[in-house]
């Protein structure tokens, strides 16, 4: 697996990758790996000929007083993940290669969907997020790049600007990965203490919950809501950021579920901030 | 010559000459094509394997009260003149082809290059730029693009979000394309009457006034923009909006010249804003 780390060196690999003809499969990571990313890396190598991972934890997203530096940060761990997929090659820059002395440029997705959930909750996070990636979409020249549905408010800003920017990208969204408890695979979970990490199972079970509802019928956005509130007010450890229900993917305000929905929430579960989600699928009409 | 109106049709073709390991030039304009716009279509011709010119009057680059209504819009003629070159295709989208609805995505170059000179006259103007340039570079697949010097400020942004942007484009700039009355060439000359043309003509002999002391020695930038707005005073017609010197291509304040510099004005003939510039170099030191 080739190590690459300068500008240079990655646009020598991809551009001879691209010169012979084959296929670039991009997976952006912020490292601290785990069988949610490991999930993207094996579905990129299925379609494309070469999987290109990124590791870099990129500040421009990280808003002050949020956890840039203490963010979990073990390359050679991740390196020997990568490998078992396996991957041909890793992007991991310094910061300053990716932003050197100088650097001006970036990229806003001026729309609600940027406003919402994480977006209000993190100022500057989605401007941060769509400049690296699309950075990181023109280092790797990639036709395909990978995303989970973890981050389902990122894949629709992704969405957004590479077909805004008319960026020759496929991008892919993967299922949540989760441990057989429930939880949401996240590199966030290692700041988790043993009782914290039980009272994170409240995140998937109050989806769940409002899951059970919609599948027997419940369709009112706002009852919906409720039932993920009740359940989250049952674990005094658990402080909701927020819980919303939008349609998906273009995430506008509704007040019945009447096609895809998001429903998304966030939670500090002690100094943790966790986010989950489901979309919920109204049924296909009855022939 | 092929004429592209829609993403489907331009990102087939340039996909299709990729594909064939073919390079593209690119050459945005916004059409009413003079012979600055030709030199650099030669230019693209001689050094890519494919041409392809785009003729789009971008509105998002034009402020309220701005000519974009009013921008001459010529496309039939524009095509006669390309087909000379050769150009191998053209790229002529509507404005909604360009930002259909729910368009959001804007790109910006957050440093004083865009605070000068045109950016503060006009504000928004090089997020419009620099947006629809990124848009056209994707759909171009281009390798090169080309720009005239005569809008040295907008090449240097280019510069700047290509750089950072990791852009795969190698940025080309094409010295200014003057008449023989050294008038410089812009598509907003149509607006003048024959009066304001010669008037019009006190742009270029206020620059050369400029370079004429520069090369007897004179390097103070407070003293070459006086000589300037000196000239500029003579001409009852010439309403100027800028005159100023900055080092090249950073942009940066200086008071003397000591390496490259920028000596760009905005002048107002009439109802007409016009643009020009000269680069002034210092003379290497002698062996």
């Amino acid at each position: 697996m080739k190590i690459l780390r300068t500008i240079q060196e990655i646009e020598e690999y991809t551009k001879a990758v691209k010169a012979s003809g084959r296929t670039i499969g991009l997976v952006p990571t912020m490292g601290a790996l785990h069988e949610g990313h490991l999930t993207l890396m094996r579905l990129a190598r299925q379609s494309c000929d070469v999987v290109l991972a990124s590791v870099f934890v990129n500040p421009v997203q990280f808003g002050p007083g949020e956890d840039y530096d203490a963010y979990p940060r073990q390359f050679e761990d991740d390196c020997a993940q990568l490998a078992t997929v396996p991957v041909d090659a890793v992007f991991h820059p310094d910061p300053v290669v990716m932003y050197p002395s100088g650097y001006a440029t970036y990229i806003n997705v001026e729309s609600a969907i940027t406003q919402k959930l994480c977006g209000a909750k993190r100022p500057g996070h989605f401007r941060g997020v769509a400049t690296v990636v699309v950075k990181l979409m023109n280092l790797a020249r990639a036709d395909k790049a990978f995303f989970g549905q973890k981050d389902a408010q990122q894949v629709v800003v992704i969405h957004r600007f590479v077909a805004d920017l008319n960026l020759p990208v496929e991008v892919v969204m993967a299922p949540i990965s989760r441990e057989a408890s429930g939880l949401a695979r996240s590199s966030r979970n290692v700041y988790l203490s043993a009782s914290e990490r039980t009272a994170a199972l409240v995140l998937h079970r109050s989806l769940q919950a409002a899951q059970t509802a919609f599948s027997q019928g419940e369709k009112e956005c706002l009852r919906l809501k409720q039932i993920v509130q009740t359940v989250l007010g049952s674990e005094p450890l658990a402080d909701p950021d927020y819980v919303e229900l939008y349609s998906f993917p273009e995430l506008a305000d509704i007040s019945r579920v009447q096609g895809p929905a998001l429903l998304a929430i966030a939670v500090r579960i002690g100094r943790t901030r966790l986010i989950d989600n489901i979309i919920l699928e109204a049924e296909k009409p009855c022939c």
